[in-house]
């Protein structure tokens, strides 16, 4: 998608680096990183330099491939996998990337195996870009029925745009073709405390695309949809399990239960790299808990327009800070993915086993 | 309550000066201002220096007796109190506050009316106070009855504590009461964005009164409430409509669904002043639409010390900033009132009618 009507992926290769847009500079700074060894990989993942599960998971895989350059080893590769893996603990696709990557290169000598990898990586890029595409227009078939007339308020929660994935992104993507397509779209961005990825990253997509929208804080759309203010909602996930049930940014699940409460559709966008068959049920899955100081800590641009964060609780005050919550099947109209928008019913036939 | 170990209310006299605490200077200084004049009054309304429903009705009565004190006349009194309802419309004890301290001066000679408006100013604020004692030993009865053992975990939203009546608060009167009771009480703290009333006065508050409590972004507490972390929700509220519906600080709503959606009680503290038999339902009552700037820039303190605030959104950014949600009766466990804790078709018959 465009930055300043350049266009752009949040990965990228240079030579032997992989190259990241720095997310935890934006929306006030654009700055691009170099990922030259596993280290880097793993700690842009931690650090959520880059975040959103498509885009940790080809993240990942540069990194195996990064690693296997320092040392190929069958013992090393283990390693290497557990260091990604350990990164960011709820995420499927960080798992399944490092995974698969290791089993389509383990059978080359080792010293092929750096070289495979990184090849691994990059197509695993290009098909999620694909993915994302068709999810677009599953999603864009979805969205425009609630359309009214041919405008579509449509609100989301955290960022499931471009930059979570590769290209296009998996929630926002149908938004984006919609704009392509002429509609009228106008998108609710919930701020999504406590790391702010609807106020920062999702607002700043938007305004790259030339996609109206407006900030507004996480407590406020529960009101919009009583209001009738709302004709959808759509968010991403970090992983949805067997039966639907979906882990996806804290906060979520409040807004689903809004949906329901005032008939407002609620879409989930997965693509098929998020689903995960292996957990049964939204109660088994392992929430993040993440550093207090998220809480207390609040990053923008100061009064004189420098980088700055400000302390927003008392001193000594302690905090809680789970990452996700679970979002039950019974809660979500559709799940939109790259083969249609299915029912939780159907999410096993359709969606491929991962590895 | 206690500030540092000394007894403070939020608003009291020096001799023919009313003065508070500056709300907006918590929880990183501890500021109090003199009000001289209704202009000084209007602003510490609108400009949330004082703030809660039952604070404002009070200092909008300090600030009729302070206009009064400028101009006595039944003309000018009528300007005087269309400039304090003005301040914040949504809250109902601000309208009942002005009129019937006007009611009970108006028949005075106009040299007399100002001395009568501060005797019945200072009048209000100890009904407040003693009201707010009644509403603590009911909700004490109604939460104790979901503790576990001798503990209890009790989540709220925004701040219905002392600083946001004169003295005890409302939804957290029954928890100094029980911290005082020797019960074993913890406080989930929901940080109320936009202006963060629970991440700065609330956890300020219970600091200093010495009870444990977290501070959660306002996006947790539906998965607290998923993991059976939290064995009641209570809350205050800035109008409460002829047949239960709440109008309370936004966010309210959603965490009455995740109690609701979970067991949880959900319970509502209402002091009468707060009770508005006049209007029939949530979806009538006036929504307060807030400046953009609430939701773009966030306060707090620096790394230097210093409070300082930070824009979180892009430039450019638009931002929508309702103040206000409904939830229904049939979201509600209990209101807990001065006169006990009542089905919301008990709240006519038991709360008197205001004027």
């Amino acid at each position: 998608m465009l930055v300043d009507g350049t266009p752009r992926r949040t990965i990228w290769t240079e030579g032997d680096v992989a190259q990241i847009i720095d997310q935890s500079a934006l929306p006030h700074r654009f700055v691009t990183l170099p990922l030259r060894t596993l280290a880097d990989a793993a700690h842009a993942i931690a650090s959520m330099q880059v975040r959103g599960a498509p885009l940790i998971g080809v993240a990942a895989a540069y990194g195996l491939a990064l690693g296997l350059r320092e040392d190929p080893s069958d013992a090393a590769a283990a390693r290497h996998k557990t260091a990604l893996i350990a990164t960011r603990p709820t995420a499927v696709n960080l798992r399944w990337a490092v995974d698969t990557a290791w089993a389509r290169v383990r059978s080359f000598p080792p010293n092929e195996r750096a070289a495979a990898a990184w090849r691994v990586a990059g197509a695993m890029a290009d098909a999620d870009v694909a993915a994302c595409e068709k999810l677009a227009e599953h999603g864009f078939d979805a969205l425009s029925r609630h359309a009214r007339g041919k405008a579509l308020n449509v609100l989301t929660h955290c960022n499931a745009g471009w930059l979570a994935t590769i290209d296009w992104g998996t929630a926002l993507a149908p938004v984006y073709l919609a704009a392509q397509r002429g509609m009228s779209v106008q998108v609710f961005v919930d701020e999504t405390r406590p790391r702010n990825q609807g106020a920062s990253l999702t607002a700043w997509e938007l305004a790259h695309a030339g996609i109206p929208h407006t900030v507004i804080v996480d407590n406020a759309g529960g009101l919009l949809m009583q209001r009738g203010q709302i004709d959808a909602c759509i968010v991403g996930t970090d992983r949805t399990t067997r039966g639907g049930d979906v882990c996806n940014k804290i906060g979520t699940y409040l807004k689903a239960l809004a949906a329901k409460d005032n008939d407002v559709p609620f879409y989930v966008a997965v693509p098929t790299s998020s689903y995960d068959p292996a957990t049964d049920r939204g109660e088994d899955v392992v929430i993040e808990e993440r550093a207090e100081d998220e809480v207390h800590w609040m990053s923008g641009v100061d009064e004189r327009g420098e980088v700055s964060r400000v302390r927003v609780t008392p001193l000594g005050a302690h905090a809680k800070n789970p990452g996700f919550d679970i979002t039950r099947a019974a809660l979500v109209t559709g799940y939109v993915t790259e083969v249609g928008v299915l029912g939780a019913a159907d999410l096993e036939a359709h969606l491929a086993p991962l590895v």
